[in-house]
């Protein structure tokens, strides 16, 4: 009785378990779960950082091994500069569809320190656990052949989550419809970039030159995670992104910092001073017109903010920090701010290698992401403005002598190109039948998000395509996404196959 | 004519070519400068850091050998601690004299991170070269033997200066003068510590062990380097030191910047802001009562200092800083101050292992020198209070769950022992005759300096055994002592055999 009342709610609510096709979907993966995963495995043991490039090549050439397998006509699209890791794209028709959806994720990664990761887990060599190992999680190895994996043991390797595990639903997602003797209502096709985690250098030429080829009525982006409350979330846009490294200079060789310590300026002190005058105790950031250019909400935009679920008390309990940035805002209207990060910073050494010097250079990279309005190199310019504005002499390359003998202080600066924010309508009617497919998939209403934090090239394919982009993520949201260990919830890799099969259902 | 003028003006001066032993002690070293080069490349090529203590062990019985090849009685005092790497001892005494000189270089170094090193130096493989390798120097072989080695050239190794420089020129100074049957004229005690760049932690438990067979009228301390003029210095005290390391917490797992930018504070933020807050622009320390228990330099230190050649202006233009911390005071005028200097500091990466992350820690490592007055503890009580006041809780051990949930401003202090700064009185009748005694050995006026800027735990042998301690160092100041590529010129070397050796004939 209870079985029954249960069943009812639940197809009342999302109709996921009544959903047939999307229950053949599943089936497919649990009698071939063993196998896709050993195919994941694959994927993410090949290394996948920017300076790479030849295993990024054997990336793509595996993905295009994965499309083959499943029936997928593929090519590579390079872009006009040489060197640059290659598009893998693929496309499949579907006779009488009037319309296509192209499938975006990336299958380069963010850079590794090895040396960070946790005993037991290297970047290249995807290791399962029992949960996630900060939580109490265990190394563990995988149950014989036939027996059931538990969706909440973690697969952890660089690109687990971001973004191979996109790539991998997409393609499965496409598997499980064929392998079930379900058609595609859509023409799909698939684009897999190589420079995502660069900033997309090169995306846009790419796209320019195939235009036709990669005509489409919607990009659906599957990169990032989920809401923190593991519900399903569609995105509407992304914030943009560009780093700046800031290289403060010191004496020309290291001192004895007894000798000469008083009298010869401390460049890690001097790169603190820098830092710290960019932001507040609140985090709000101190730049000259730092937040002038910035796009207001729309009144749709605002409604769907306030229906996403707040769970910042807890996400700030497990984060184990007392007190957030800002002025009592929520997180997710923080994230409709640009922000300034500091993602890393150095000094010569810390720890055993610490030694008693006046070190000769401070360095820092910063992450500044921009919402609709901001402009990226416009962006940059405030915070080199604000850096003069300090007392110092900016330069792009080493400082000459000249220079070194003429400005007490010095730094070198180098912004990179990166991109702007974008944000599809929230009424747009295909956005709307995307929402609705990925609400076949789950009981739990689907959050709406009118920009995710993390930075998407979906300006480009705005400016070069005029194309409508909705990100539909996939990940766990606390996957260790750009640091060490990095990791996927076997359960979110599922689940995301169901979600990009139902969209290749769309009518 | 002229040449004949010259001598004599050099006789006046200083007598060095007048001075029949020392010469005697010079034609010994240039006769055997391979043999000695040699030796003592096979001496820094042992390592020294503080936590590979087989190789300390290793090096303090390589100091065993040498001085029995030279007919010196030697013995390994132990500390009362195990695992403290022994300082090997020695004594000669000579018939007749009434007076002991005990003679002190320690031969562990500073830590190293090999990755730092130039291309083509390595920490522990000394390496030859004509001259600075970052001022023209290039990398060289040593020319056959029997040909004479160029006082201009340089070995780079860790420790080739400090302070295993030290170590060697004592003993060859005293093989010199026994080789020339020059007779010292004073009893004579070696004594070389092994932990002196951890802040000597056991020093005064072994002073204490052994005060009766330390006995002496006078320590020489062969540590640090000459003037940056290249003339000769004696010092008559060093400032103390004491390190204390920082670690400000963020969240407990590194995160996407985009996703949580603006909303979770960022620790290499918040540690800029902190080691900003502790200096001003001029590099004055703003800690509360950082100078407050200074003691004032006597009529005597004043005048000598006053008579230190200020070479400020090269010395700034060869590190390549266009203006000096302080309000125009002088190098050895700020030296008489207490400093706090960031050693290193560090938070997730920078360069090409960055990522948009924001870091779960940031850490810097202060050193704080001290002088006359200050006290080690006194003194990191002071910046543990100025942190207190920008609004952090201290802890000693990584903060649990309840004070991450309860501070916002968490930072773990870890202080070192360190110890106290100490000054021998200029006035002082042994240390006259040590001055006179280095004079004879150079034409140029020595300098006397009431302090040195670097430490020495001078004042734990005043506080053990009541002693005077004068130090006398060789190494050239351009010498990147503590950091990468250090390095000692040949000629200091040499020159400081004759130092030595001149110190040993006092009466």
């Amino acid at each position: 009785m209870k079985k029954l009342f249960a069943l009812a709610l639940l197809a009342l609510l999302g109709s996921a378990q009544a959903n047939d096709p999307l229950q053949k979907v599943r089936q497919f993966r649990q009698t071939h779960e063993h196998e896709l995963l050993t195919e994941f495995e694959q994927l993410v043991a090949i290394p996948n950082v920017a300076a790479d490039t030849a295993n990024l090549r054997r990336t793509a050439g595996f993905i295009q091994e994965m499309m083959q397998r499943r029936g997928i006509k593929t090519q590579l699209l390079a872009a006009p500069t040489a060197g640059v890791p290659p598009v893998v794209f693929g496309e499949v028709r579907t006779p009488g569809a009037t319309r296509t959806v192209i499938f975006y994720a990336h299958y380069d990664g963010q850079p590794v320190n090895p040396a960070q990761w946790r005993e037991g887990l290297s970047p290249f060599k995807p290791t399962l656990a029992t949960g996630p190992l900060d939580r109490g999680g265990q190394l563990a190895t995988r149950p014989a052949p036939g027996q059931p994996l538990s969706p909440d043991w973690r697969l952890y390797a660089r690109s687990a989550s971001d973004d191979k595990a996109g790539v991998m639903t997409i393609l499965t997602g496409y598997q499980a419809l064929v392998a079930s003797k379900l058609k595609p209502k859509v023409n799909i096709k698939f684009f897999f970039e190589g420079e995502e985690e660069r900033g997309s250098p090169h995306l846009a030429e790419i796209l320019a030159r195939h235009k036709a080829l990669l005509a489409s009525d919607v990009w659906v982006i599957c990169d990032g995670p989920v809401h923190q409350s593991g519900r399903k979330q569609v995105v509407f846009g992304a914030r943009g992104d560009v780093n700046m490294s800031l290289k403060v200079y010191g004496p020309r060789r290291p001192l004895h910092s007894g000798h000469y310590g008083n009298w010869v300026p401390n460049p890690a002190m001097e790169l603190s001073r820098l830092l710290a005058s960019m932001t507040d105790s609140t985090g709000r950031v101190r730049v000259a017109g730092f937040y002038d250019d910035v796009t207001p909400l729309t009144p749709a935009e605002k409604t769907a903010l306030a229906q996403v679920p707040n769970l910042d008390k807890t996400i700030q309990q497990e984060l184990g920090f007392a007190r957030p940035y800002g002025t009592g805002q929520s997180l997710v209207e923080l994230l409709n701010q640009p922000s300034l990060n500091i993602n890393g910073m150095q000094s010569a050494n810390v720890g055993a290698q610490a030694a008693n010097v006046i070190p000769t250079v401070a360095t820092a990279v910063l992450d500044l992401r921009l919402v609709p309005g901001n402009d990226a190199q416009r962006q940059v310019q405030k915070v080199i403005r604000h850096i003069e504005r300090q007392g110092y002499h900016v330069t792009r390359d080493e400082p000459t002598d000249a220079e070194r003998a003429q400005f007490p202080r010095l730094v070198r600066v180098q912004p990179e190109t990166g991109y702007n924010a974008q944000r599809t309508r929230l009424d747009l009617p295909i956005a709307r039948q995307v929402v609705a497919a990925v609400q076949t998939t789950t009981p739990d209403r689907v959050v709406l998000l009118p920009t995710m934090g993390g930075s998407l090239p979906l300006y480009v394919f705005e400016q070069q395509l005029q194309a409508q982009t909705i990100t539909v993520p996939v990940a766990n949201y606390d996957n260790n996404q750009h640091a060490e260990n990095e990791n996927i919830r076997l359960g979110n890799l599922w689940d995301g196959i169901e979600t990009m099969a139902a969209i290749m259902l769309l009518k």
